[in-house]
């Protein structure tokens, strides 16, 4: 029941799909799909101003230990973007820049990693892009098994190997690999509408009218008034 | 007891006073003002080098529910500041580039809020600065009442309407608005006292002796020794 | 057996050894050294980009007080960090720019700190480098004693002073004085192997290979399989 | 405008009032006044199944520091509940079993601290109820000014001496004074009215019958279905 | 793609199966399904000494929103257990006595919640088990929608409808509902290891010894000495 | 330098010394012995009521690895307590009922560990006490090396294996070897003069006279005021 597996095949979303998707930011990916695949505040951006896409492998590792990240980096492809969960909490520097060397010379476009990452320096001057909850020199060793490609379960979020990474700098966001043609079409029709809206919002005009919220303020029994001074105490 | 209100006026101190604050930093104005007015060092700004000031326009948001942020808008003058708090703690991304837009063409200066924001990138493309105390990329409902310029609490100071916000890199000090225009004026002293210090600090002098600290080291028990090697274990 | 002391005379390694340090990084002086000596992912540096190494000077200090940083900056050479840790957590900005004037005047190269830092864009204005834990405009008082050049504990290492400091984007290393020449030597060693080391990684070499990690994977009962289709579940 | 002040007189609602709030519960009273008035989840009780009211008297301390703690008891009276809350986060013990000695023999009813309690043992064989952020060993000095009965801000909520203040094993709550009355009585009403609703609902009734929640599900766009193989997926 | 999902129907394992995991204990089913399933350190129970089991009834909500909770409440059969997740983080006191109330009369075991619970009094006087995250007064509303009986993530796992949780004083362990019976058996198995191994311990056994870990300590390095005067530092 | 080590021999304080610090408590002697050693408020008991006083045994562990905790417990002897701190943070339920049956068997007090414990209910059946950081099922691996009796950072205090530990419900307290016997001198003197202050206290004296605050009130500037009507705002 607690096997060890490398899963060797990856069925990937297209390419075009995923490129396509790059651009258009985590956030507004989010919500087009509903709202939901955020893996939570807590994955934060080593660099600044970074926007991709990838598909992903993932990796379930021992915490302290990286001899699973060593056993993924063959099955890694041009496009794709290194997803490392731990078993449990981690703090350490999982991931350098000796590992941005190889992953780059497979075409690999990022990391995303719930534990700590080290070499910072190093990864932005070499454009690496990477996102962690922590930033740490502690090394580790190689000595538990894992897993790769498998799924995994990281900020609140399941992924799949081959989902779409979406990560730029509000955080990281992930595409069920099934989901990723309607999420990039629905993603376009978001910003379009977005685009009208700021039109409007730059124009002057007010949220709360153009969204129909004044109605919805009244229902909610929110009361308008000039000054504190007209509240009745007594209410 | 727990009405739900929008209040319409807001008395801000003189814009000027608000301009003279804003270049003397957080940090200073939170000295000249006896060491209060802190919010807190979970809030932190999104980007770098930034330093404002303008008057508070106050949010009491439901957690992941941006309703009221709409709802206020409306009553944002020129230099004024958005703060939004949460009836209990928020992750969620309830501000991002379209509201800076709205507030933008109103004038607004900036936000403060004590949940998260998104869209950084963008903001800080356009230049819009926001102090939160999350950055995610979760979306928020439009379903909850709340309330608009009345007195709050965030990052454990209050916070009333037409207070005079301080923000830069150091975090956000807030001073109530019966007070701007003395913390103008101990602020400007300070500085001054500062510039003064430090001249002499640069010179080589210790803040040991032009503080006078000599003496309540002495009475304190501290004691000077050439090496711990000197000191008696048995003492 | 608690008494309050000021040591006056620090051991320091060669200033040779420490600047011979400063280049190569936290993360590989901690690797070197054999994985100890980090003072953990809650020191972080205010700017970026930054890597220095110096010899330290102690403070223990009581939290919200910052009277032991005056009577410590006399002690302070040319080439020296400060480093200054709290009896208990505090948030608060113990450490400011006037502090950054003095230390500077005396030839001080960093500080490092387990509490608040404020004025950071004066400081990073000044290029006077930073690690603390938090960010905070809140002052301190002058009141309470503690002491200076006594060995302390922060971030889970202990440091006595003279014993050298490395610090960079990744964070803070500590190495004892006697080490530190060792140090040296098993670093730049560490250095040329990783140079090695990556080469044959651009080159496409995959690391599970020239570690020979690939035993050690079986051993462990790692399995290999082309999908998870063809893992029976009853296993 | 730092000054630190001692407040001798504190206005008090009726002792009856109070005594008949103490039963009823800190979540009770919590939802009766609009759900306000929680101190946050971070304020824990040191026992079990302890359920208090009383009067604040209010304390603002420097951290790590009881000085204006002995200053405060003077003004204790029975009934009273000493609130104390630091200008900056602080997991000092700062009250210990001494201190509940000298405010027992003052008829003090509880302590709510925003810091660190000590002597934990001994306070529960003395039956003295504390709630407090952090168990801590950790000492204080007696060393910074600080004020006695001003308003402070503890977890998100302002507290002025002479409001109420409501707490057991779901932390604690404060009315203001000019609300008890009216607080009581709307509590009262409230357990009548959850009396039945208990009553409904023991019965087997559902909530989303008798609160008539169908239509706003429906509203809402939730969709009910047998099981998730009848959705379509390119819904 | 976002669409909220009432699911009717659950396919539970067989109660003889549950109630046979009850008695075991959270740690000994996490390590014999694989050291899998546990819902993490955050997860705590309001009470001691409790040990339950039963099948997942799942509740995907918006933070301090109960609506769905109610939603939830007619397709609880006896045996189960009411998990709920949050679809971000939330502090709020999301489950109380009155629905403790409802859930006790339809037979439900116990809850799991990934935000606040209140009450906790009343719930320990009742009997009736919950494990959350928090203990909170503060209150919801019933605004916005969310999901019952879909798949959900608390603390990094993924529960699905019908899977086994398993609940004591170490905190939570679901197990998926096809590795049921599995899970059981192992569990057994396990224990009478467990039996056999304590036995041997309390006679004095080493299990350095019995468990062969001599030769792996050798192996990996580690020296046995009599003093640490003996280790020549320049090793 | 980085050499793991198990150092066979300890040089523990007299027996008669660590069982008279036992009942003194963690508080008395962590203030006897000048406000030091307390290993901070995250080491918690699972316990209540228990208070212990014992020789430290030392290890130094990998996360999520009991490796080292095994190849300790032949060097443990009656009357000591076991204390394990990791190399980088971690949940991990390192410590368990079959760890603490064997270390009952050879007359061990207590375990503090700087991670999780498991098995808490049935360790508090067999009435053997733990203090930690976390509780959780997560079980561990053997597979990383590590040391024993080395001197060890827990909690931000430095732990040579002979050091008394003394905990109870307020935490944990370190003395050091050398220091144990004036620590038990001076703790029953504090004791004693507390007794005397208690006894002024319950009559009612108060603690600003006793302990002569009164002049450093004033002397620090605290005014005294019957309202706060009477203070001049623009003092």
């Amino acid at each position: 029941m607690n096997e060890h597996l490398i899963v060797r095949n990856v069925h990937r979303p297209s390419q075009e799909t995923i490129d396509a998707l790059a651009p258009l930011g985590a956030a507004t990916v989010h919500e087009a799909i509903g709202r939901r695949g955020f893996l939570g505040p807590r994955i934060r951006p080593i660099q600044s101003g970074v926007r991709i896409a990838g598909s992903a492998i993932t990796v379930s590792s021992h915490p302290g230990d990286n001899l699973m990240i060593h056993a993924a980096i063959e099955f890694c492809q041009p496009g794709d973007i290194l997803v490392v969960s731990t078993t449990s909490a981690s703090t350490n520097g999982m991931f350098g820049d000796l590992f941005a060397s190889s992953l780059r010379s497979r075409g690999v476009r990022g990391v995303v990693i719930d534990a700590g990452v080290r070499d910072t320096q190093e990864l932005r001057e070499m454009n690496f892009p990477v996102w962690s909850q922590y930033v740490s020199c502690q090394g580790t060793v190689k000595a538990s098994p894992g897993s790769v490609n498998v799924p995994i379960v990281l900020g609140e979020q399941r992924i799949c190997p081959g989902d779409v990474i979406c990560a730029d700098d509000d955080g990281v966001v992930v595409v069920s690999r099934g989901e990723a043609d309607r999420a990039l079409e629905k993603s376009i029709a978001r910003l379009a509408k977005e685009e009208v809206t700021r039109a409007r919002l730059v124009a002057g005009e007010l949220g709360v009218d153009f969204y129909g919220l004044r109605p919805k303020l009244a229902e909610l029994g929110v009361r308008y008034v000039d000054s504190l001074g007209e509240v009745d105490e007594s209410d």
